[in-house]
C-alpha cells in the first residue's frame, strides 16, 4: 500500500484554513493531526479526538525524546504535534492534515522534505480584510496587526509547495485532493508500483 | 493568463505513450509540440500541422542560433524541436506535449528546470513484453532489446517529475491533467493569482 503524505495547511486567519482541514478531515483518506497539551479538557472535548490531554512530566518526556514534530506554549500550556501518530497514519495509507503557522511550518519541512506544505489565502486581500470585519471578533487594529501579518507570511510563500485560493471552499478543497493525488504519482512516492512493475512485489 | 506548462513524456515503446499524447493534445488546453525536419512529407502529411519541413540550410540555421529545445539525426534527416512555437503556446496558456526518449528528456530538463518530465509505463514488464509480442511489428530478439533498453531507462526514473502508470488511458490521461492542474498551483506559477492578491494587477 502506498504511504499517505504529511500536508501542513498555513494561512493568515480569515483565510478558512480552520474549515478546510475540518472538511477535509472529513473525505476518505485524509486524517486530522492530534495534539498533546497539558491544558485541561473544555467542555465536550474528547480525550483522544480533539487533544491528548498530558500531564507537563508526559509532555516534557515526549519532547526530550524527540517525540514532536514541533512544540510551543500558549498562555501556560503546552502543546505539541507527537511524531508517532502522525506516522502510524501516514503508513495506513492516510494523508495527515496539519494546521501550522508559517514558522512551524518551515521548521517542519526542514526535518521533513516530503511534507508538503501549502499555503490557503482568499483572493485579495480586501477580502481577506471583509472577512475579518465581517466576523465581528477583532477590532479594527487588532484586524490591521493580521493583515500586516498576513502581508509577512505571504513573504515566505515561495518556500511553500502549493498555493491554494480560497474564493469556493469546494474548489479549494478539489484543488488539495488533486495535489495529494499528483503527489503519489511522484517516483520517490512510487516504490509500491515500481516493486510491482519489476516483478518484485513479495506482498 | 496563468502560463502552460512544458510537458515531456517519455516511456518504452509499448508503454502507449503515441497514443496518450495523441489523446491528451485533443482536449482542452493541450498542443502538441511540433518538430522541424529535413525529410521530405510523406503522403498525407501536412506542413505546420505534422512538421515543419524545412531545407538543410533552413534547420542549420535554426540550429545554430540555439533555436531548438533538442534536436537529433536519424536516417539521415534532421530533426529538432523549435522552442519558439513551444514558448508561444505556453504564453497563450496551453500546455505543450512533447515525447521525447530518455536522454534527450533530462538534456531539455537541464536547460529548462520547469519542464515536467512523466514517465509512462505498462503496470508491469510481462505486460510490457505481451504488448510488444502483440503488436507484432518487432521479433523476439528485438522485443528483448526493447526490454532491456526499457529496464536501463527505469533506471533514471528517479531524475523524472512524474510515473504514470498507463494500465487505463484514461485514468493515465486523467492524472496527467491533474499533475497539470496541480503544477499551476505552486507559487512559482501563480505569479498572476499573487499580482491580485495584493492589488498589483495591471490587466
Amino acid at each position: 500500500m502506498q504511504d499517505g503524505l504529511m500536508l501542513i495547511i498555513s494561512g493568515p486567519s480569515g483565510s478558512g484554513k480552520g474549515t478546510v482541514v475540518k472538511k477535509l478531515c472529513g473525505i476518505d483518506d485524509f486524517a486530522l493531526s492530534i495534539s498533546m497539551t497539558t491544558r485541561q479538557p473544555r467542555e465536550g472535548e474528547l480525550h483522544g479526538k480533539d487533544y491528548i490531554f498530558c500531564t507537563e512530566e508526559e509532555f516534557f518526556a515526549t519532547r526530550d525524546s524527540n517525540g514532536f514534530l514541533e512544540h510551543a506554549t500558549f498562555s501556560g500550556h503546552y502543546y505539541g504535534t507527537p511524531i508517532s501518530y502522525v506516522e502510524e497514519k501516514i503508513a495506513q495509507g492516510m494523508s495527515v492534515v496539519l494546521e501550522i503557522e508559517v514558522v512551524g511550518a518551515l521548521q517542519v519541512k526542514n526535518v521533513y522534505p516530503d511534507a508538503l506544505l501549502i499555503f490557503l489565502v482568499p483572493p485579495t486581500f480586501e477580502e481577506l480584510r471583509s472577512r475579518l470585519k465581517d466576523r465581528g471578533t477583532e477590532n479594527d487594529d487588532e484586524i490591521e496587526r493580521r493583515i500586516r501579518r498576513a502581508k509577512e507570511e505571504m513573504e515566505e510563500l515561495a518556500k511553500y509547495d502549493y498555493l491554494v485560493i480560497n474564493d469556493d471552499i469546494d474548489t479549494a478543497l478539489e484543488e488539495i485532493r488533486g495535489i495529494v493525488r499528483a503527489e503519489k504519482l511522484k517516483p520517490k512516492r512510487s516504490q509500491s508500483k515500481i516493486d510491482i512493475f519489476f516483478g518484485n512485489n513479495d506482498k
